[in-house]
């Protein structure tokens, strides 16, 4: 502790405590808690918390997805071995790194973040922050620059609503198939929404 | 009141009382309340639960969702409207049913029914009773007797999603679309899982 009862920048223990912090508040409060409040609550300058974590999406998705998730689900890391497919192999791409990492993680912890998420009835944005803006739309962009926000978030709606059916829902189905068939299953509508000609419909204002 | 102090068969306040309860009820227990505490709550035998309401997701859909949507949300009513449509216009059908009830409903009900059907972290299923087994599948089995529950639940998987994306999360490209735009983005996807030959996936134990 600084002699202002603050953790300094560069603490090892410094960027743990924020996300111990920010784990609880998100939890407590939902998505839009307070980042004052997690800087307060882990005792380090409020600017700490954007050195370490530039957004409000990436603080939720390192102490709540990943940390829920377990040690291996690093997001960056799996999204950045998608852009490495060829196009042909996007849908099924993405629906395999889906899969795999909440079959590994377990579907409690899936429920846990849409909990987290969704918080205590109020609104919460981190599936538009962080998974159809920080995670698809690059990977979304690097393969079709043609509206690729409105294809990242039809592609979020298909993953999303699978991810319920799977894990939360448990529609016997859907959670009784394995890795491979889902991806047959579903892997064409990510690739219909990636790559094929949409409707010529009106841009959001 | 009958002499035991509980509402009799027929009385006009019955079912209402039973709805009031089960509402109340599902909003503070979850999805899992028990039917007998609803039949309590309300002042009738529970028999008359099962009377007016043949299983729990009937209920949850007519306590919950329905009085959640407003008055007009009849759901055997609009799944009714579906099944005489032709083939082809089978999933723009779906999602303009979908989107219409909610728009018009509003998104705050939509969510309230999204909280009330997640519950306080336990583990829910009126998804799977109501929407996939409830009102989609026979829709499907409808038109479409080859494996009618895996397409009901993938079907169920992409409405649930583009409804999260659209009025909970309000992904802006996807919130900002007029019906008729995400009709025609959405209803093909509907319309494969419905009718394209499905890879030959293995079924559920």
């Amino acid at each position: 502790m600084s002699p202002r009862g603050r953790r300094p920048a560069g603490s090892p223990d410094t960027r743990e405590a924020i996300l111990a912090a920010a784990r609880t508040a998100f939890a407590r409060d939902g998505y839009q808690t307070s980042l004052r409040g997690i800087a307060r609550d882990a005792g380090v300058d409020p600017a700490l918390v954007h050195h370490y974590f530039p957004d409000r999406a990436t603080l939720f998705a390192k102490a709540v997805i990943e940390s829920t998730a377990g040690i291996d689900a690093n997001l960056t890391h799996r999204a950045a071995g998608i852009t490495e497919l060829e196009p042909e192999q996007l849908g099924e791409g993405i629906v395999r790194a889906v899969i795999s990492l909440w079959d590994e993680a377990g579907a409690d912890r899936f429920t846990a973040v849409i909990h987290a998420a969704l918080g205590q009835g109020g609104r919460v944005e981190p599936f538009r922050d962080f998974i159809a803006i920080g995670v698809l739309s690059p990977i979304v962009t690097h393969f079709c620059p043609d509206r690729p926000q409105l294809r990242a978030q039809l592609i979020a709606s298909q993953i999303i609503g699978l991810g319920l059916a799977r894990w939360v829902a448990r529609m016997d189905h859907i959670a009784s198939l394995d890795a491979e068939a889902l991806v047959a299953l579903v892997g064409p509508t990510i690739q219909r929404y990636a790559f094929d000609d949409l409707p010529d419909v009106a841009n959001p204002a």
